[in-house]
């Protein structure tokens, strides 16, 4: 069923994986799934190649007497490579049997195609079919609502639009890690199962293996007999974790799962979702705004560059003014405001919001919008906040009514990164909890970093789906994750 | 407080991190934290340099009546730099006070070091003292056993050890997104909260967001009123998923947490665990062991060669016996042996072990090291297993027994890697579903897979943790992980 052809090496495709040990390529019989050329290679290359071949799905199809034409993807990248069967091949009718969505494999040449919109295009000296996709396959060829295509998850990244978001997620963890990795920080996981709460980030799932019956049986949920002998949770944010590792190797960031179990059901919220938390020692609030603006930098140009395909799709055909606002991103400065300013901006605005702003209050989604879209017309840092809205790790400024804290707004978003510098001293720590009335037993281990060389030190956390929101202008955070998890909806 | 320097530029110092654009380094003024040099800079200078400033914490004092000597260290690498203080510096009684743990801003010249064990050291001009750690500071120059650290997990990464283990850990983490991303595979986020179990890899956390007074009211966990309607549980595998995506992207992999609710506290055995699972559409088991092979080849070389001052700590210090392991699993070719015909070699070993091979049972770990320490002295692959004892997605070989499944088994450590083609065909698939009384109907998306574009494709499991320890040579899992889980311990 699957057969092999000559690894084609086009003159300025990418260079090829480094082998490690000359063991690893030797006298072993090498099964065909090593051969096989992804289509991203050919479409790559600079001169006709004989004997390939490929893997892949087929896309369309379309029959003449003496031809079959058929574009195959293979997911290597967005763009199908044509394959032109001739009726004499000895399987044609086989062939001419393939549906939408059916599986083949092709032996052939790659040749330049006379066709336009395209270089090359196989002539194929062999097609195996090895799976005929059946007439109900729902990804045939017309356009699909988003709602729709939330329903088949499992098939979505199939097509264009998905896949393209899908390997863009991909290369934007990537670079993340990319980016971190040439400063010089360490990528700490911090663990998903917690028994603290970061102060209430957010609504907690609560982790158990209590048994359902022995539960109902007592009439409880009796924490000292399950797993951990307490309460356990699906951790918020990975930060106070984070702070123990920053002051022990310097610069250090998280990028994993977090979790909020409230019930809202918008565009923009998921139950799951991945977050990039950075944790800096000897850095001040000013060192943290500088960073992030610098990570935003970084990770637009790298989606430019090294997804220009599949950004495309979304730059020309998923929202037009998305060029426009990644070259923002990447070629203003961010505005630097403090929380009073920007309330005074907001007050004198003649805006009409839904929300009234108040001083003293959070922002709500629509007063940031206004001042990263109307406003200043591109990214900023609302710096400063009251106290009394902010968590009590933030460290309390020298007027004794604001804390450290920042968020960078950016437009369509909304807030993309929060953070703070965080309070680095012992007694004002101390006042501060027991003022929100937390227990200092619970945190012993986070109030001995303040004890033990404690520096200044700052971080944030930047939403990873919120980030490719604002990359593909993908409205919808469902769409941006393989597998959404969501209120009511636990699919796949 | 903190203070700032010139950065120096080492003629063979690492390449800077690479500039964005020119708006990042105009006439914003820069703060102290963008100015620091990391000691692992300075310790890679070929030259002297005058003017610099470093942060970090102090390792180890001693003083005379002219100078005070200090080791300070910033997590940046596992050496130390050498501060010297002479005692005309205006604040040298408060220099005098500084004790181990310290943390401290040195600003002076880095200059060539008369003492031996050191190219370099810094001649302070000033010592800014951050913070004094007080007497009760846990980490005094001692040795201190891996138990007593587990105590202190969040100080542990401060030692020269833990240190090392967890820059290890983060680089590990880097090579992995290395090795895929340079083979084109896409990083894939599955789900960690899931409503399917991946036939019984193993016992299962529930999620559920039920109040524990509703649910003492009601007598029982009433599921349909809980976030998700229905029981949803903390994933133990992606695999599912990851087919899923293969079939549309064709080479991917997920990196991240899972979980087992197993109430074993071995050393090998954690509640939660990062796992590395790549899953390759048009693959056999073959290429599914090439891959596997070629995986850790080019990790294990990598942790030898960007890791080397922290991995010659374990060489050296941990395990003597490490190098040679290491340089097996780099030179060697892996072995290939059916599970028969292990079972055939195990029960004319001679050997007694203290459980009894069965033919037709899974092996235990005593079986596995036998095989790869003392049988093959190399890790080997075992394949082909009977059909009865492994899951339902794995593909029935040709003699109708034994399915096309593999482990990875390695010195030390026995099972690494688990993994399997998968069955691609739909009767059969359903057939063995059926046999194991698993519903179809929960499945309807795995088994839609199967319907539509099916191909061959495989893929396998690689514990993260169980990777470290066969790189490090640390014996206890609890040691690789930065706050490990493990039944009634969920501190920090």
């Amino acid at each position: 069923m699957l057969r092999c052809g000559q690894e084609p090496i086009p003159r300025s495709g990418r260079a090829g994986y480094r082998k490690i040990g000359s063991n690893l390529i030797t006298e072993r019989v090498r099964k065909v799934n090593m051969k096989r050329t992804r289509i991203k290679r050919l479409l790559a290359s600079e001169v006709p190649v004989d004997n390939i071949f490929v893997n892949g799905w087929v896309r369309t199809k379309r029959d003449s007497r003496e031809f079959s034409f058929m574009e195959i993807n293979d997911g290597s990248c967005l763009k199908n490579i044509q394959i032109i069967a001739e009726s004499k091949l000895e399987n044609y009718s086989q062939i001419s049997a393939i549906t939408t969505g059916s599986a083949v494999g092709v032996e052939g040449r790659l040749v330049e195609s006379p066709g336009k919109g395209q270089r090359w295009e196989i002539d194929a000296s062999r097609v195996d079919v090895i799976n005929v996709a059946p007439e109900d396959y729902p990804l045939q060829k017309k356009r699909h609502s988003d709602e729709f295509l939330r329903t088949i998850a499992h098939l979505r990244a199939r097509t264009n639009k998905y896949g393209a978001a899908f390997r863009i997620r991909s290369e934007m963890a990537f670079a993340i890690h990319k980016f971190y990795n040439e400063k010089g920080f360490r990528y700490l996981h911090t663990p998903i199962i917690t028994g603290s709460d970061c102060e209430g980030a957010g609504e907690m799932f609560r982790v158990t293996n209590l048994d359902p019956a022995t539960v109902a049986k007592a009439g409880k949920m009796d924490f000292s007999r399950d797993f951990f002998a307490q309460e356990a949770n699906l951790t918020v944010s990975g930060q106070l974790s984070a702070e123990m590792f920053a002051l022990a190797l310097g610069d250090v960031y998280t990028f994993g799962p977090t979790f909020r179990a409230e019930n809202s059901n918008t565009s923009r919220h998921a139950a799951e979702f991945w977050m990039v938390e950075p944790e800096m020692a000897f850095c001040d609030l000013t060192g943290n705004m500088d960073h992030a603006e610098e990570l935003l930098k970084y990770l637009t140009l790298h989606a430019l560059t090294s997804c220009s395909e599949d950004m495309a799709l979304f730059t020309e055909f998923v929202d037009k003014d998305l060029a426009k606002v990644l070259d923002t991103l990447i070629h203003e400065d961010y505005e630097r405001v403090n929380y009073d300013d920007a309330v005074t901006l907001l007050l004198n605005s003649g805006k009409n919001f839904e929300y009234k702003v108040v001083r003293g209050n959070d922002l709500q989604s629509e007063h940031e919008r206004f001042l990263a879209e109307e406003y200043f017309k591109k990214p900023l840092f609302l710096m400063n906040y009251p106290e009394k809205i902010k968590p009590f790790y933030m460290r309390l400024n020298d007027d004794g009514t604001t804390v450290a804290a920042v968020d960078l707004l950016v437009p369509r978003i909304g807030e993309l990164i929060g953070g703070s510098q965080r309070e680095e001293r012992l007694d004002m720590l101390e006042q501060r909890m027991d003022k929100m009335g937390l227990s200092k037993e619970a945190y012993w281990w986070y109030l001995d970093s303040r004890r033990f060389g404690s520096v200044p030190h700052s971080g944030f956390g930047m939403g990873f789906e919120r980030l490719l929101m604002l990359l593909t202008g993908i409205t919808n955070i469902r769409d941006v994750i393989p597998f959404p998890r969501t209120p009511g909806n636990i699919d796949f």
